[in-house]
């Protein structure tokens, strides 16, 4: 009875968590991915109507909220608790996006790590007691990232190689005790890693030592490897972010094999749409999660996942000030419908 | 055996959990106001050494935790999760204030709600068996606020008579499961409630029907009214804010007499000081409660008390762009370590 704490950051789910229903909302430029055909909705105009980018995260939260709570055949009065965040100063758009719900309401910080942080403690809460349902969610947005974090849009700075692309959006869960869903079963939360980035163009770069602290305390507490997973996704470190995980997770012991990939580079064809790196942003790995992985653990196809949205915690202030670019990345093991063979 | 859900917003601890030690360290004009002698650590420099005013709300943070981990006679590696936020763009204060901890990190951001925050998941994630030791807390810098919120200290600005003066400094407590410390038993997590007001010098309103939301739903999920607690505090609300929250309360029915009052009317003398309607920021809450409040729960002066820091969930740009100011509110619930007599 109760949750169990497994070695030195991981803790194990009384009965596991479910995820109850997802939902994820995009723009054009995320529809003309690979994911494309699997978002719920598609908002061509990233403005959704709206006189500020701002504003237009907070629509795309509203929206696919109110989805993702319609898609688990309830109300909004029936979540005890929502937990989302974002990447705009004072995390406004969830303020805007979620004012109108009247959910008890705990904001969070964790940057692009958010949808990990956010499915950590909305299922710790469930799991120890505190709630029936809880809403977690991230989001970000191309304009308003870039507007805030390096230059405006409108001076059409050129791009480094290592660049990603901001994912316009918001990804949604309503985790639930019970069902016939998709399970949370294991959380191991991250904790700070700087290795002295200060590239604001790199991401990649900043996030990928967390990965690898979050990866290796993982497999320490649970006995694993990273073999025992059909699939291990990491939330935005994009090609440069991946290629470096594998190589310290190599030093580290581990081969990060084919069975390991990044939502990043999930999300938009690098070549064809000129992303870059790949895609990034707290709605990359919530929207990819949501879309396109969520499906094959509901189908069977995949069996046990690891998900590691990747954060990186810096401000413009920050970075002005000459300070590194420390992430954080938080990762969750979440079981499939399928039939269960024996694991580790 | 468990928490149990009381009422529409509240949850009610299994055992309560333990409020194990508390440590406040503020600068110079926090030290000069009623409650100078109470805080555990004093720095007259509010640059504490460093070269701007983020750099120094980070050190107020990292020694300020230090020292309340010492105080419980841990070590930062017994916390199994940490648990803070501030003000500042992406909590970069928090970030690089305690990234040298290497604890697992859930980083929050609730305004200056965010002491309540932060007490409710960290007590949450041990009455749910998830930790034995969370450390949490939350802090504010009044130049970092100033320059961020506002405008830059150098122009000279007048400050309007609802205006309130950010307190410098950082607030943490060592929650744990067992020992003979207040306890924290109920935990009411606030709603966002955007009552349409717009001016970034008059937080105490904009934060006020928070207040009133939270305590009202408090006081009929428990059954309880205001005269069932010893005290009750509002975290920044400032003279303003407070009389509003009263008048407001008399409307739904309950009598907010001289036990209730505010953080932000406690840390100033806003004759002596100043400091117009009162102290407010993250630390406003998280420094009174620990340096003024919690001695008294210890020696059992105070047998009850309801601790609620106040958010005003707005950025400059959300401000700048004309959006109201919503605010938000949790409340604790603390039970001193007198002698009980039955209560409801």
């Amino acid at each position: 009875m109760g949750a169990k704490k497994i070695g030195k950051q991981t803790v194990r789910l009384n009965e596991g968590v479910r995820i109850m229903s997802v939902a994820s909302t995009v723009s054009k430029k995320e529809s003309e991915g690979p994911l494309g055909k699997y978002f719920d909705k598609i908002i061509e105009d990233s403005m959704f109507g709206e006189k500020s980018w701002e504003l237009a995260e907070s629509h795309f939260i509203r929206e696919n909220m109110e989805l993702v709570v319609q898609k688990a055949g309830l109300k909004m009065k029936d979540m005890d608790y929502l937990l989302c965040g974002d990447l705009l100063n004072q995390c406004t758009a969830s303020t805007f996006g979620t004012v109108d719900f009247q959910i008890p309401f705990f904001g969070l910080y964790g940057a692009c790590s958010t949808m990990g942080e956010s499915m950590s403690l909305g299922a710790m809460l469930i799991d120890g007691g505190f709630a029936n349902y809880t809403l977690v969610g991230a989001s970000s947005h191309f304009c308003g990232a870039e507007k805030q974090f390096r230059a405006p849009l409108s001076l059409g700075n050129q791009r480094p190689p290592t660049a990603t692309w901001t994912v316009t959006g918001d990804g949604a869960a309503v985790l639930a005790k019970k069902g016939n869903f998709p399970c949370i079963m294991e959380i191991t939360t991250g904790k700070i890693v700087d290795m002295g980035i200060t590239d604001a163009n790199n991401m990649g770069a900043a996030m990928a030592p967390a990965a690898v602290d979050v990866l290796v305390n993982h497999f320490k507490d649970t006995g694993r490897t990273p073999q025992d997973y059909d699939v291990i996704a990491t939330g935005d470190l994009g090609e440069v972010g991946r290629s470096l995980v594998v190589a310290l997770m190599k030093k580290e012991g581990y081969t990060m094999d084919g069975r390991y990939t990044d939502c990043g580079i999930e999300i938009f064809d690098k070549n064809a749409q000129d992303t870059h790196s790949g895609g990034s942003g707290c709605a990359c790995s919530a929207v990819t999660f949501c879309a396109y992985f969520y499906p094959k653990l509901m189908n069977g196809e995949i069996g046990r996942m690891l998900f590691i949205p990747t954060g990186a915690l810096h401000s413009p202030t920050s970075s002005q000030q000459g300070q590194n670019i420390p992430g954080i990345a938080h990762a969750v093991v979440i079981e499939g419908c399928g039939e269960k063979e024996a694991r580790k």
